[in-house]
């Protein structure tokens, strides 16, 4: 299971703040929390959505996340400019956040392809997020119609089939599960991913909603989670459904993990 | 999801204590407890395994337990004397836990079709715990067949495919979530149940195990347990399991789960 860690997001208050304060400090706290948790794959750096500032302040983000840390970044924007600067500065092949097939998203594909870089890619239209499995599914190959005659590799795409919150659907996770089955059965190379709280968006009792929905995401083929490393809900579920899905060899994981206190104190 | 609640069982140290003491304040609290669970369907009464004393002993442990709390009573026995005898004095119709094709039980089958009781049924042979799926479902198969000529309903059944730690074999969980597909694709009127924790034997952490373990064999067809109904764990993945599988028609029972607390404080 890879982690896409969520915190270092501009469109959070908190974190706008930071940026525009150029408040190091605090942006490198949540980097290194973030990255000292072994299981975060990517260190999500996401600077705002302002046109202007995006370029100089997604460097200053990148810049400041690697003075400290040595994670691998995920650089969450969809301005073409903003990802170019950034690129240029980023130590480690970064993940792309996120290609769809939204007009404004065009000019990322050849970034993701000239850099031979994974990415995010939504599973949404240009009309914007689909109701069915199927149309779901027609963006996915949709993508895929750009994606493969730029030399993009399938193993090179996390696809985020956009989990809607079950507070105004009662069908919205089984939707989700639904359809992360079909796109790994017409795609088995793709990767699957989403942004985990979102099908808990309105409810009260999220942590419990989201690490059974984590469960029972990963058991239809999801292998990727953008989320809070640090939750402990998260890393237990995650340890437990892989040990019970035959994915931790000789439970090693597992039982390191008890060891070093995830589950709490060892007794 | 139904529940049978496993605590009153005499292969417990403290409660084999108790029904040779007669303490009915010990079993008393157990059932209350229990029972004060809105989710717990029966409540288990073992009285052990002595041949000679356990139809006296579960007499006495089910006036004991309908003494102080009104919900049904699951009788765990594979000994037809105790059962017939229990039966006699029981209040509500009894889930009978269990049959299977152990020529020691077969004594059980008249009696669940006499009394028209559901009833639990070990996915075993003769030779005991199969090692294949398919072995599994040739004993549903068999236990089929002695039942459907008693005219036991199929409805009737809670198949148990008997679940073996993940701490002896790898692949244990895999192979029960895919004996519970099989077993509901073949046999769809069938329920299916198992003891929860069996899973986890010998391992660390062990509710954390346990807990998604459950989220996940309710995705693949499990729709009973044998479990503590007094584990917060069990109960909030419960909720949110059915929650998510569109079990919970306008989320009312995790909503109002969250207004009694079951989540903790409502904040």
């Amino acid at each position: 299971m890879k982690i896409i860690a969520e915190k270092i997001n501009g469109t959070r208050k908190r974190v706008a703040e930071a940026i525009k304060n150029r408040d190091a400090a605090f942006i490198q706290e949540l980097a290194r929390r973030q990255a000292e948790v072994g299981a975060t794959t990517w260190l999500d750096a996401n600077a705002g959505t302002a046109p202007q500032r995006e370029p100089e302040d997604l460097v200053w983000l990148v810049e400041t996340i690697q003075a400290v840390v040595d994670t691998p970044i995920a650089l969450d924007s969809a301005n073409a400019k903003a990802l170019e600067a950034a690129i240029k500065v980023v130590k480690h092949k970064p993940l792309i956040n996120s290609i769809s097939l939204e007009p404004g998203r065009m000019a990322v594909y050849p970034i993701v392809a000239e850099n031979h870089c994974p990415a995010v890619a939504l599973a949404m239209d240009e009309k914007g997020i689909p109701k069915t499995k199927q149309e779901r599914l027609d963006a996915v190959g949709k993508i895929l119609d750009k994606t493969r005659p730029l030399g993009i590799a399938d193993e090179d795409l996390y696809f985020d089939p956009l989990a809607m919150t079950i507070a105004t659907g009662q069908e919205n996770a089984l939707l989700f599960f639904d359809t992360v089955r079909e796109i790994k059965k017409s795609f088995p190379k793709v990767h699957i991913t989403c942004g985990l709280s979102n099908i808990s968006f309105g409810m009260p009792a999220r942590s419990f909603i989201n690490r059974t929905f984590l469960a029972l995401a990963m058991e239809a083929g999801m292998d990727c989670a953008i989320c809070d490393p640090n939750n402990q809900d998260i890393q237990t579920t995650i340890l437990a459904t892989e040990l019970l899905m035959a994915q931790d060899r000789h439970c090693l994981k597992f039982t390191r993990a008890f060891r070093n206190g995830v589950f709490g104190k060892p007794v």
